[in-house]
């Protein structure tokens, strides 16, 4: 069992969390690295599409994943276990992360050393498509059990991603999704969002979505 | 297509949600309505799940649903397809409803003429739990492709609901999903919460789950 730390992060004092998360974004571009907000339902596999990406980039870059949570470490856990560095951020009840809760994490990592840090948020499609976190993308994971119709449900989660994976497609045969139907659902919400289907699985799709990341950690590097 | 009224619901202005959610049980009580808080992940099943319930109990109670969504009313049309009285509650973005969101719903149901109103929560398993409703009972469902360690990280959910519908159970053979450790998990957090897996789509559990409700609601307007 890898060690990692175990932070309460603390509800933002600040009132323009806007604000604060351009400047977590200007910071993050100065010291070169790249921050991924992962958002998605609870059971859409962000922790399982995690494990698979980070076996493929560990070895290419310098990765660290901050896991939030209300009360559990488990993930946190399962992260450490493949030898990169994890913090589990507890959110004491609280349905999402902001700006601030996202630096009190990145502080305990000293991220300047990290190319890539992957910030897992809770497991809700309204709340966190509402804060900013400082980010420099937003990918989400809507998984197909859940159903081809979600981005009709919940607009603003499908808005603001620049990626959206659909996971889970191993168990298309048995589920009514409709993998047409869902693709127009998201470019309805977002027509600039990159659409990725993908088994966390099987590693299906994982070879194109792995490439889209290193590409956007490339260019975050360079911009400096 | 059947006609349903589309309520834009208003947060609440009240300070002190406990205690309007207690007056709106008294209320309810007094009219003998019984009123039952869904709540679940996005996609777990909650509206496939009521078109089969109101198909097996329709002939024997009058039902009202309130769907709740943030924007869309693809829910409201399936249940009012079914014959009995939907309305849908647009949340405008907000993430849970309480009491007075709630009120707002009944009110337009005139629900002194109704045994059973359902109300289908948004599609959360962190903010719905935060607030009670009023309800006279709170059931959420967690679906097997969501996995069995839900119970570890969503905690208030499982706490405050008296059923836990473990629903999607047709398809358990696709997925690494511990039947047992879940409601070993579920029991947890609360010892008291009934659990009954069910599958939304072949019936399987619902003769079960019918009963309970049944039951629950001739003590409800007995107890008048």
């Amino acid at each position: 069992m890898k060690e990692f730390k175990v932070i309460e992060v603390k509800r933002s004092i600040l009132e323009d969390n806007d604000a604060d998360a351009a400047l977590l974004r200007e910071e993050l571009k100065a010291q070169g690295t790249f921050l991924l907000n992962l958002m998605s339902s609870p059971g859409a596999g962000k922790t399982t599409m995690l494990k698979r990406l980070i076996s493929m980039l560990k070895d290419e870059m310098r990765i660290g994943v901050m896991e939030a949570d209300i009360d559990s470490d488990v993930d946190a856990q399962a992260i450490a276990d493949m030898g990169v560095r994890a913090i589990q951020l507890h959110t004491g009840g609280m349905c999402h992360l902001d700006a601030s809760m996202t630096r009190q994490g990145l502080r305990e990592f000293n991220a300047g050393n990290l190319d890539l840090v992957v910030l897992e948020n809770v497991g809700n499609l309204v709340c966190p498509a509402e804060f900013d976190t400082g980010a420099c993308r937003n990918v989400m994971i809507l998984s197909v059990p859940e159903g081809d119709d979600k981005p009709l449900k919940y607009p603003l989660m499908f808005s603001v991603c620049d990626v959206a994976l659909i996971n889970k497609i191993d168990v298309l045969p048995y589920f009514d999704f409709d993998m047409d139907k869902c693709q127009e659902y998201i470019h309805m919400r977002n027509p600039e969002a990159k659409i990725i289907p993908i088994s966390a699985k099987n590693g299906e799709g994982f070879m194109e979505w792995a490439q889209w990341l290193r590409e956007q950690v490339a260019a975050w590097a360079d911009s400096r």
